[in-house]
């Protein structure tokens, strides 16, 4: 396949657009919510993230509708747009609590001070419980149809998204980071987790949000259960790469370019692919990770451009 | 109305048994979720609470089948259960997070250390988050049904249940309750809300969550537009008394027969009823809440027993 990295790009600014304003609008704001509160949610939210998942969830959207009625992209962003806003919203609420003083201290996130640096932990908090409830209100008031089918779609959707995030998913994943770095000496704790530690770990911090992602976005524009299952496969293949890729630009970056601290990892004793793999060995098994996602789509017929592409993004981002 | 106190007592029995036994099985356990995650949310979930939101829940379904078609209650409680429970998941959580040193700073919960003294702070946090996940997929998942008429309610109910407990309900009045309290200097904070502002904070804080949960009994049960809204006044108000009757309590009680930290309101400078009232004219402010709800819920005809007499659990419980 021949990509055409300007196109991309330009999907790619064009659907952050989308994302970003329509989160302005959908979040609570004074008088109904605190200014301190809204300030807070607003600060993390607003402070440039990629939009990996919500652009995922309406790069699958588009996927499915095309494959079905060809035209009908617009229509499919428009349904799927909502539920790619509550991921962002999750997303965020993640980095906002594992930032904090007892999960990671983190003091600086996308280039800027951490929320709980410029408020306070217990703000901080709040915040992220904040935004992880407003992202299932969201769906079910968005968009608005009393249409049995969509608030069949929205009730699967929210069902996707809080097993995703869940115990069982991004939550138990993090559970499982905190235990592998909790020393109970003071020296430098060590990595407690074996590579299969590691992958399941990973699958679950971070793969089940991206695949539950496109899995949304996927249910948002009327998939099947086939294929949003193949979505959802692809999906966990590209959660994975990103993470070997991020692991690697946290060897390889400066804190400048990462706009979060550099080296963290290794400091903290955190496992990582690179230090399991290598950094060659890391990339290699990244690329797979794609080959096998864009297999997967091939084979139930959804080569929409843009999904294919977003893989490809994920490993060759830099930042 | 005469108040047969020993049926009550039966009654809320009955429920508190159905409630924990079905948290038990609605909760995620190992091997799906980390032993560690899991441990951490039952152990705040097990330490035996009143009940009280999620019985409101189940009464409130009750008293609408009853009012529709007499012999209804079973059904209408089964219907409801996921809801109550999820309703108490949510309550959990916010207990959890409350209790952070970040936050009120307690060690003492339900008679029992809290749940970052026993583990950690950074699993504390993590366990509030899992609970209030699966509270959402909960509803989602249970009672299994297709039936777009259950669908529908199930979407309703988490709107409404997410509405309560987010920015501009439960999570606004906690963080309107905690700048309430902050204090720039390192003296004793002074309370800076006046009653009306307290009554706001309250209302969110506490009463949302209340007054949602009485909602999602009657919108699981099939309740009107009408229904609900009367059902989430007078609940509002049963709320009111609640947070009024817990601040007397605060002052009144000892930690060991609260269970948590007595006299802490006033050491931290948080403003309550008492010190905005005193003591006897705060009873009389919550035993009129109390006659309030009574007639809203009679001006719809919906004055079954249970629903009545948890208003009076409310003002005469010493707990």
């Amino acid at each position: 396949m021949t990509r055409n990295t300007s196109t991309l790009k330009n999907y790619l600014d064009a659907r952050r657009e989308d994302i970003n304003k329509a989160l302005k609008l959908f979040l609570p704001a004074p008088p109904y919510c605190p200014p301190s509160l809204a300030t807070a949610m607003s600060y993390s939210l607003e402070s440039g993230g990629k939009r990996l998942r919500p652009i995922l969830c309406l790069a699958s959207a588009e996927a499915v509708a095309e494959r079905e009625t060809p035209g009908s992209r617009k229509n499919a962003r428009a349904l799927a747009l909502p539920a790619a806003c509550a991921i962002e919203l999750i997303h965020t609420y993640s980095l906002i609590h594992d930032d904090l003083p007892a999960m990671d201290n983190d003091t600086l996130r996308r280039g800027r001070p951490t929320l709980h640096v410029v408020t306070s932990e217990g703000m901080a908090i709040l915040a992220g419980d904040g935004l992880l409830t407003e992202a299932f209100g969201l769906i079910t008031r968005e968009p608005q149809s009393s249409d049995s089918v969509i608030v069949n779609r929205k009730l699967l959707t929210i069902g996707v998204i809080a097993k995703a995030a869940g115990a069982t998913g991004m939550v138990g994943g993090q559970a499982m980071d905190l235990a592998s770095v909790t020393s109970e000496t003071n020296e430098l704790p060590q990595p407690k987790l074996d590579s299969d530690e590691l992958q399941k770990m990973h699958e679950q911090k971070t793969g089940a949000l991206i695949s539950g992602a496109a899995s949304a976005g996927a249910i948002m524009a009327g998939a099947d259960e086939e294929t949003t299952s193949a979505i959802k496969t692809a999906a966990t293949q590209m959660g994975l790469a990103f993470q070997i890729v991020d692991d690697i630009l946290d060897v390889e970056g400066s804190s400048e370019n990462l706009g979060k601290t550099a080296g963290k990892d290794a400091v903290t004793g955190k496992p990582t692919y690179p230090a399991l793999y290598g950094v060659k060995t890391s990339r290699q098994m990244a690329n797979h990770c794609i080959e096998h996602a864009e297999a997967t789509l091939q084979s139930i017929n959804l080569s929409d451009a843009r999904l294919l592409e977003i893989g490809h993004w994920i490993i060759e981002r830099t930042l």
